[in-house]
């Protein structure tokens, strides 16, 4: 009995000290929109559209080109290779735990999964279709994705909007909990090395904290879905960083809204599995985690890390790698029989 | 008793019914080279391998991308795409089932799966690494992957020959059993409408046999591994298929060999399956599989078939399709944290 009080005793007051830091466990099911419900008939026909080069004109790029889920949710590299080759101006975010952000894209252009999902496909230096009327004919030549539309939309078959939303709700599921991180916040204090730790403490002091909080180390716990933390990039511009990585070169939100008031905002970006997700920075222009650091130390916070600072901060990072979820290849419902429905 | 021995001699008569058929159900796994055992590990290995796009130069193209294990095991374009987008010369065949082949790419020119897996690695249009040893430098920088070759391959470790055994482990597990006509030959008469047991009938009557038979329909049956089964394509050439088609602008065995004699000779394709992999021949020149029987007959064995035999074989060729295996998507193992092993 006294065992058991003091056991309580300790677990409070590890749960004191889960309080005070500025982020928390991942969940293991994001926000679900009550318009898009979850079911395991949608979520598969989501995973057959996400893996399915046929979304592309040609054949040859499907969402998983550039948002590969057997490896970083990314591509690793600094622009995403589209069709025929193209290539696109901007990184490919990571898609794992993107259900937990509330708006999409660097500059955070899309309100929800469901809005992005749109994009890439009749961008022409991505998938390149027509029109997203080219994407509806083109699956609605294929008779096992008609029937499963039919299953899971009813009599709406096949439209973008459940093209959108079948990927979407496929997207709900790339979570990856249990990192070291939250296994250690959860109470495991093993979970995570001394340096690890170290470097916990050390972007809690330097600042970074300013803007990379929450679930998902990126200050949107607060805010509704298609409301965004927008931050400005560069902040600090008088440094040797700034012209070596061309940081000035895309004006972020600015591009997109037209508005100068928005130049060189982003969306702040997740820290989750970062150590999968090199190149970094919305040109992929840095090629390590360790110099990242010192970037943004320098860029954002006007701060110069010693190398014991990085090397811990890093560390930190790694621990914030989680578990990919196992899952079953889908197997792409076939071309009419005898019938290519694409061109190439 | 009486109805027992009854359902013996039905069944013999089935037995004798089979025999006189050219072909054969496909068995569930095809012959394994003695210095490449199959093992759980290997497998797991080659399949990460294979959906691996960091075995191209870029990032941008894995084994995959070309033979896709989702969907077709080819990618039912004319010309695949590699690196860049650049085209190559020659439709991907289908790698399911290939593992039954002799030899390997549309001349023959790999004897095993093993050779044929270093091929597109280097090819500069196809993956377009600098090396082999280029190859064994990228995978020996992924942690992961160097800790599973040295369980797989013991002292050797990371190899491009250990690369190519992988590959094709995991190939040899791509086998498509339990198509309509599998099950007819061993005893399921009504697996195959009666309208594709015609189309059986008129492809031996038509001739088509003297090429197509066997397993895998590829009159290999009888050969040893690295002896092929080429044939001339096309053998008539006075019709409109072959300007129409130009299919005189590849001399197939012969481009490799340089020798006069294997001018225009090709290894025979395998029938099953064919109703996945339009678009067809060796340059995807023909759309539809109606128009191929069309062709074939015409080209090779200058008959002209009417409406009702083109669509009776079509039906035939359909109740070729079988069961792709159920496979779980390999983790690829990460690059070293913080780092990008691609250049792109």
């Amino acid at each position: 009995m006294r065992i058991w009080i003091f056991s309580l005793i300790i677990s409070q007051s590890l749960l004191a000290a889960k309080i005070e830091l500025p982020w928390s466990a991942l969940p293991k099911t994001p926000p679900i929109p009550k318009d898009n419900p979850q079911t395991p008939e949608k979520v598969y026909l989501g995973r057959q559209l996400y893996m399915d080069p046929r979304l592309s004109k040609d054949g040859t790029v499907s969402c998983n080109s550039c948002h590969n889920v057997m490896a970083s949710g990314g591509d690793n590299r600094a622009f995403s290779a589209g069709v025929g080759g193209k290539l696109g101006g901007r990184s490919a975010p990571t898609v794992w735990n993107s259900a937990f952000h509330t708006v999409q894209f660097w500059d955070g252009r899309a309100a929800s999964l469901e809005d992005q999902a749109k994009g890439p496909l009749t961008n022409p230096i991505e998938m390149a279709m027509d029109s997203h009327q080219a994407v509806v004919d083109r699956i609605s030549k294929i008779p096992g994705y008609v029937s499963q539309f039919k299953r899971v939309f009813g009599d709406k078959g096949v439209t973008i909007d459940g093209v959108a939303k079948a990927i979407a709700a496929y997207e709900r599921t790339l979570i990856t909990p249990n990192s070291p991180f939250d296994r250690y916040v959860k109470g495991d204090k093993k979970a995570m090395s001394p340096q690890a730790v170290r470097g916990m403490n050390t972007v809690i002091e330097v600042g970074c904290v300013s803007c990379h909080t929450g679930k998902n180390f990126n200050a949107a716990d607060d805010l509704a879905m298609g409301e965004g933390n927008y931050q400005k990039f560069p902040t600090f511009t008088d440094n040797e960083y700034v012209t070596k990585y061309k940081f000035l070169e895309d004006k972020g939100r600015g591009a997109h809204t037209k508005s100068e008031d928005d130049n060189y905002f982003f969306r702040v970006p997740t820290w989750r599995n970062i150590a999968l997700t090199a190149p970094y920075f919305s040109n992929g222009s840095v090629k390590t985690l360790d110099e990242a650091v010192r970037v943004m130390a320098k860029v954002q916070l006007n701060k110069e890390l010693s190398a014991n600072q990085v090397a811990d901060i890093v560390e930190f990072l790694k621990a914030l790698t989680g578990e990919r979820p196992k899952q079953q290849m889908p197997e792409l419902p076939p071309d009419p029989p005898g019938m290519t429905t694409i061109d190439g």
